[in-house]
């Protein structure tokens, strides 16, 4: 990845805007820019002396400081290493004031500071912190200037997408043996993060979502929270949505399966999502529809055929270092869909008490249409 | 727990300092005031349209109305059914403005407000919003409100603090047998959180911790990041660092293991680590010592027997429904020990390339010094 010239988009950026300095903590901006890897799962927080002054400091005329707690500041002072476009990491011990170390750096780098652009996450306290000892800078968020940059992906980044839309693949067709009646639903998630760790994933890019929907069931809450110990029997349909990180980049996956011989009715839905799918695929050429345009394609093929109740959910959303990122295919995003954007078109039909089903791929904007990056087949798995 | 308590607490307090209306987001305060869940992992942002108009907002004089992201808003509903402290749950659909959203929940709680204290980790673009819409208000932060009472534990947390750490003992005892040559980290990492996850637990509190140090092996950066391939050989050292939340609330254990004999010098490591933590737990009587003179105590045991350098971090940490949190037992805290705080207390000294030892009990402050919450025995454990 090209993080010196995306450091250099972003001081570009800065300039146009007037901004004078860019503060982010660690995440996917920061990942993004200058190649400092996310710390995956913590149950809870995880606080440390000083976290809330921890991230990176970037000033418009050059300078990058990085700025951790002394505790878990080996991770930090290891991603400064063999980092150019980095100017130096910066521990803060248990006996200094983090607002002070947190003021030097920012002296440092840039001697007159009226505009900081500051991550959308940046915490409530180092906030406040800004507003005391800057008490004039007008502060904004620095996701106005880095959204658009990463919003198209550049080769490096579709290529790194590629391999996690393979790894999702793979995973896939490696997990559905486990999937016998009897078994739970967090059997077959356990099976499928333990199947991305041999394949060398850094981690999944959201909780692995396995869902059974029993007819006659009791509706369950939400879609994704795979810890039931409710077991598969025969008529179940089963919907999977998953996904991998590998080398800081996301997947997003899904497929249906049934148990037994499905209805003449599920059959049906299962070819209403695909071709909902389909016809959206079709219609992401570069330039020509947008976001929420591309919305209502999908949901007219499922409206059409009767099941728009059923379809509860914005069609995708823009996948890149984080899962879910703009632009969002919901019904009000007036983007303008262009080449090298990459999207999730995941349609689906849910009746509570019923039966699921789901598909989901990862794809390309092209002049020429969308292109999947996933290849496991669409057709509906069956389990015997 | 006590939630109406805990928010009628949190109004007095916010009545001594003139605060109008807190505002929390999704996480340990609002847990802990109002028990609503948390959501545990998501591997990388998972945004949501308004996500960053979230919360809860707390009024003074009565009132909590809780607002959420349409997507996912079926978790916030459900956890603001049978909570007769909750006045409204409100989602945000995707065609409104998130601002205004938020807007029309304070201007229905509070007629004036002047002074809004926030959760340390409030979103950079919430407290944008707040002084945009709020251009005079003053914001300070919720934890100074919450923070004191959140380190007093009463019975009902003390018990959940009790079952979690018995957890955690039950599954260190259920993990060993597969602590045997050839295994590897990941595997071991993976035996516990599947033991957690058959015991009942919510999940784990942290990243589990398994760590074999090789003598002669490289140094290893960090103490939690159980990914690593390498097997269990004769020779190695075990460190374990691991806990759950079970009922919102977290254990946080550690052992010890060799393979085969150990060296005198290994077993002497061990005894002086176990020395030190028995030492501050006898010191742990309410009203007679400070965090930072606590630390100190168990400091010294180490540097006494010559392994200073090797104890690289604070003694240990508040605990509850995070896994750390105030009062930290480090360098510079001066708070005075009292009844019904709960620490951990876990010495440690790794030499790098040579070996690790570590121990880590929840122990509870009491008149006559601490309790161990846990019952695991602290011997070390031979593979053999």
């Amino acid at each position: 990845m090209d993080y010196q010239e995306r450091l250099a988009a972003l001081r570009r950026r800065m300039e146009e805007r007037g901004v004078d300095l860019v503060y982010l903590t660690r995440g996917a901006n920061l990942f993004y820019l200058a190649g400092v890897r996310r710390h995956y799962d913590h149950g809870t927080d995880h606080n440390a002396y000083g976290d809330w002054a921890s991230g990176a400091f970037i000033a418009r005329e050059g300078g990058l400081i990085l700025l951790a707690p002394q505790m878990g500041g080996g991770f930090w002072v290891a991603e400064g290493q063999d980092k150019p476009w980095m100017d130096a990491v910066r521990l803060i011990p248990e006996n200094a004031s983090p607002g002070e170390e947190m003021r030097k750096a920012i002296g440092e780098l840039s001697r007159t500071v009226q505009h900081v652009a500051v991550d959308q996450r940046t915490w409530g306290q180092t906030i406040l912190a800004f507003n005391e000892f800057l008490p004039d800078v007008r502060l904004s968020l620095a996701s106005d200037l880095i959204t658009p940059m990463r919003m198209i992906k550049d080769a490096d980044e579709i290529a790194a997408m590629r391999r996690a839309s393979e790894m999702a693949d793979a995973v896939y067709t490696r997990s559905l043996p486990i999937l016998k009646p009897g078994v739970t639903e967090f059997e077959v998630a356990r099976e499928i993060d333990y199947q991305f760790q041999q394949a060398g994933a850094e981690g999944t890019s959201f909780e692995t979502g396995v869902v059974f929907v029993r007819a006659g069931g009791a509706a369950r809450q939400g879609a994704v929270r795979a810890t039931a110990q409710r077991q598969l029997q025969p008529g179940d349909s089963v919907t999977f949505d998953f996904g991998c990180v590998l080398d800081g980049y996301c997947s997003d996956f899904g497929r249906s399966a049934f148990v037994g011989e499905p209805s003449a009715e599920y059959r049906r839905v299962h070819d209403l999502v695909l071709t909902a799918q389909a016809e959206a695929i079709k219609a992401m050429k570069a330039g020509t529809i947008t976001a929420t345009e591309l919305n209502t394609v999908a949901r007219k093929v499922i409206a059409d055929g009767g099941y728009d109740a059923g379809f509860t959910h914005r069609l995708g959303h823009g996948i890149g270092v984080t899962v879910h990122e703009p632009p969002f295919l919901d019904v009000v995003n007036q983007t303008v869909l262009q080449e090298n954007m990459l999207f999730t078109i995941e349609p689906s039909v849910r009746v509570p008490g019923h039966f699921g089903n789901r598909v989901e791929d990862v794809v390309l904007v092209t002049p020429q249409g969308g292109v999947s990056l996933n290849h496991a087949p669409h057709t509906l798995t069956i389990v015997a």
